[in-house]
């Protein structure tokens, strides 16, 4: 059976190629995590460049976090060409619900199919039904991923992809079938972008991992892991950042499948 | 009476959202530091969401560092629209004084009517006289805060604002009273995006935070205080900046109230 | 005779002024490095300021890592600014080869003229014959540096640039004499955006040093010294990002210079 520690030692050894186009903020902790993971990142946004980089990249993530007209229609050029070149890619929706050109590009990109969604309740939730009108808090917010469960299997079903709704427990479906994930800290959500770089390790492990809700439930259990480790010694969310870096570099694959609360 | 634990109290029980149109060096450590000192950040420069960005957020910055033609408009659009909704907003003038485009791109900012303007000594000067023509030494720079005093009034007095001039000694004037804050470390200096970071804690505390001067003054010592705790055990600008969160993360009310250095 | 120890005191005592038109991901590590190393780092790309910033600072970093149309139209006029008012700067051609576009413009920028060009070996292979077709594998990859050295010595020769490759073992030549330098870690590979923040403290060398292939030695051997220290207690890559930043901030230059490995 693949567990989440053959998954990270497959990242370990094959060093994916993942190319990200992702929000400013998150850029830095993003490609930080990925190496430390054992994958290789690349960001570029360049649509000069496009078809080669997604073409040369074994996964593509696409997140809406700082959005701009011109960058959306990148991401659309990147999902379609992901799409057709057959590349898996995830979608992380920052924010989804927040305004109404968040949901709409959104939207969007879910209709070009992802193969995997990544993002906390209320996103999902605005995402399985644009017309709920989730209240914006910021988009390190609000509802509770188990809140969001029926809203996860709606889009799944929907949309054709993976969908994964994290939190104090991270849901995965496919529209079928559900596995939860219970790793991972309270403080992780202090740490800016933490939603974001786990939307790229979901994207480094599908290039190492056939069943895409496997490779969800893999990169959360392996982050999740990773912040429970460096949380023995963290004091706070300054310390917990770099401590998850360590974490997840150092980590022994089979001390990680031991440790991961994957269900379902 | 309103102390700095109060707000920095305040600040965790409301979780302000506090929307940033920053710089590109600035924005993971500015998020960073507002969600360990308890706000909740979000950064966003499309204008297709501007509206619904600041009607949700409780304060807006404004940062001009990595400034461009298409950020300018947005930033001038942003102010607009926080002054009309009412939204506590701070202007960080970064490198005023240092080219023509930045001195005019900050006084058309200013013009639009900030709650708060922080700045260095040198930022502060070439503001409150566009004219002065100070030297351009990077952004980091130059002048000590108290040969800025005598502009800082002025400039508070031309603009309406509260005005905040930053340095070994801090300096926050509403062009009739001045309070000084004497909390920090000189090696805050080394830390990229130290005085950004700054800017935002201070819309964070404008939301919780009546009187303006107050909530700068309490920004101030909150990170100053923080630093203080965090250079302990500092070893240089890199562990400073982790601990600086850690410290803030953790810091007690009281006891941040008690080593507060405000006069004024 | 100068040595790294000498060319670090410099960098402390005049502080130089460093333009960065840098990438996305490396803003804030790059500002970190050359902050702790005792530059002053600016990071400036509206073209509206940029002939005043060229004309301020005392070296540039030119890196098109994030590259985009716009942003490579900067990157050429800037450095048209800095060569011709006798600025110093430093080309990082990231992922040249990994892409045409990377690869055209990384080439547009060589005809203008840098002082230095910094790159992994695949980079310089890149550049040194467009045509070779070096097979895309990210950005942090690939060709060993010493399998670059013809490419080097080419590269260097055609351009009138000092070129440096970096690996295991770095080599900087100005198209006749060759110097290496052994100084650093392999995991200092897991850092993202190393290799664009040796670029900038490249060119801060360069401000405060006369012979470019000795700027270029002093900056590896600092950096790769600050590594080596940080690396003692590092546990990973999170751990050795801070205290690489420590190490420098604290490095006397006289250890320096007994612990840069240096040759030619």
């Amino acid at each position: 059976m693949r567990t989440a520690g053959t998954t990270l030692t497959a990242l370990r050894e094959r060093a994916p190629l993942v190319h990200n186009i992702t929000n400013l903020v998150a850029m830095d902790f993003t490609a930080n995590l990925l190496l430390a993971a054992g994958a290789s990142p690349v960001m570029a946004h360049a649509r000069e460049e496009l078809a080669e980089i997604v073409a040369a990249a074994d996964a593509v993530t696409i997140n809406i976090g700082t959005l701009s007209l011109s960058w959306v229609e990148t991401m659309v050029e990147a999902a379609r060409a992901a799409s057709e070149a057959g590349r898996p890619w995830v979608l992380d929706p920052v924010g989804a619900g927040a305004t109404g050109y968040r949901t709409e590009s959104a939207a969007r990109l879910v209709a070009l199919g992802p193969t995997v969604i990544r993002g906390n309740g209320s996103e999902i939730m605005a995402l399985a039904d644009a017309a709920s009108g989730a209240s914006p808090h910021g988009v390190d917010s609000a509802v509770e991923s188990v809140e969001a469960l029926d809203a996860a299997f709606q889009l799944a079903q929907q949309s054709g992809a993976c969908v994964a709704v994290t939190g104090a427990v991270d849901y995965v479906t496919d529209g079928v079938n559900m596995t939860a994930v219970a790793n991972g800290v309270p403080l992780m959500g202090r740490i800016t972008a933490m939603g974001c770089a786990l939307s790229a390790l979901v994207a480094g492990c599908l290039a190492v991992t056939h069943r895409p809700r496997d490779a969800v439930a893999h990169a959360l259990a392996i982050a999740g892991v990773a912040a429970e480790i460096a949380s023995e010694h963290a004091e706070g969310p300054g310390s917990l950042r770099w401590r998850l870096l360590d974490a997840l570099y150092g980590m022994d694959a089979e001390d990680l499948t031991t440790r991961a609360r994957i269900e379902g």
